[in-house]
């Protein structure tokens, strides 16, 4: 890497800069997810000389492996206090193949701790960095090619995510406040990425007991357009907490 | 610590020979479950000095996350080669509050990433380590004080075991090869820490088309006694890998 301004404003190489600021070998990667247009979506950035990757950046000395995710994730997208679920770290020391840093700390192994989010695809203004030329919204279904093993990371992150629609409510900042069952139905169907029974989903959903029906349909005239919900916000944080009734 | 020959034969202290082995910052901990008479059992250590704690260490230069677990693993109970699942990595810059060590690389924060594993009891022979006076089964309602912030790493251990029920299937390794109905609801009902509908169990577990049942029962005499069944090797692989038919 050259010599370039820092994003600190100092003219040292960002190699000798993160020495003294960071962790050695520790890095954090983000999986943002966004909903948009009945398709699920992915924020990668690219470097300026070429290859994709997850947004990602290293921990500061004080600071918390949470913290540091956060701050990454605010600096990408400009977004504050979202939901970010650290879901696996990745420790193999060949995972940086072809790592094109030869000096400093910077060449040496990082063992990087994965988080994902999924946030209000309408609110992001993607921001690339100073090492990036672009940061965009890709389809999940047709990524190009990331760095390392940042393909993986982004396979895992999202089979965590379907996993956890098994234990853990979703939709909360991804829907609008009132929305109607084919609306969420949708949302389970784009993350799992399969169709689903529609009576069953409503009755699955209903038993979760974290929705309000409301005394409201969609649109105001017609007869049989859908009724609005909305979640019971205080049963929603608790299932997202505890966890769902237990299928056992 | 003291001088003392280390765990490699040689007269240099731990904190000095650490340094050129391992990477800095980072450890690994793991919480070894065993299940034995009816109750779900947690290994621990005990140090020369005080206080107890998980069985834990660090990662060497070439070494993955995993295969420092599995080596940890072997070392503390003597298995090989089991099912060892890699949780939550712990990154508070204040999870080690009240640290004792003050000097060298051992003095410094340390990530720790977690790892829980279910052992077969019976087959398990615990091992202090250098550090260590003892390496003893508590009963997980009962576990004792423990450093830093092991004991939330021991219910985040648990916590998850118990959610992973929901995607994939217990009881390989921890079960006779041939087992009842009856003595697999009681492993459940063990790790989930509650009692559960027989029936309900007992359909929900059928459909998950991982067992097979025997044409024979418990006992040979009696008419009453519980078929046997044993688990479809493939199919509980399968399902290990890609979790259980999803709910929805």
């Amino acid at each position: 890497m050259a010599k370039r301004k820092s994003e600190f404003g100092l003219k040292r190489p960002f190699h000798e800069l993160g020495e003294s600021m960071f962790l050695p070998h520790l890095s954090v990667d983000c999986v943002i997810f966004g909903f948009h247009e009945g398709s699920l979506k992915v924020l990668l950035l690219q470097w300026k000389d070429g290859p994709w990757c997850l947004p990602g950046g290293f921990v500061k000395h004080e600071e918390s492996i949470d913290r540091s995710a956060i701050r990454i994730l605010k600096e990408r997208t400009g977004l504050d206090a979202i939901f970010l679920k650290q879901f696996h770290t990745f420790g193999d020391p060949d995972r940086e193949k072809g790592k094109r840093f030869k000096k400093g700390w910077i060449s040496k192994r990082f063992v990087t701790v994965g988080y994902y989010a999924l946030v209000e695809y309408s609110k992001v203004f993607p921001q690339p960095d100073q090492l990036s030329s672009a940061c965009v919204w890709w389809d999940v279904q047709s990524i190009p090619d990331l760095i390392y093993d940042h393909k993986q990371i982004v396979a895992l992150a999202l089979n965590t995510l379907r996993l956890s629609l098994n234990d853990h409510p979703v939709g909360y900042n991804l829907l609008p406040s009132k929305f109607t069952m084919p609306e969420l139905l949708r949302l389970y169907e784009t993350i799992l990425g399969q169709e689903l029974d529609r009576r069953n989903f409503q009755k699955r959903m209903l038993s979760l007991d974290i929705l309000i029906k409301l005394n409201e349909r969609k649109t105001g005239g017609a007869h049989k357009a859908p009724f609005l919900y909305r979640f019971d916000k205080k049963k929603y944080d608790r299932a997202m907490k505890q966890g769902l009734n237990q299928s056992w």
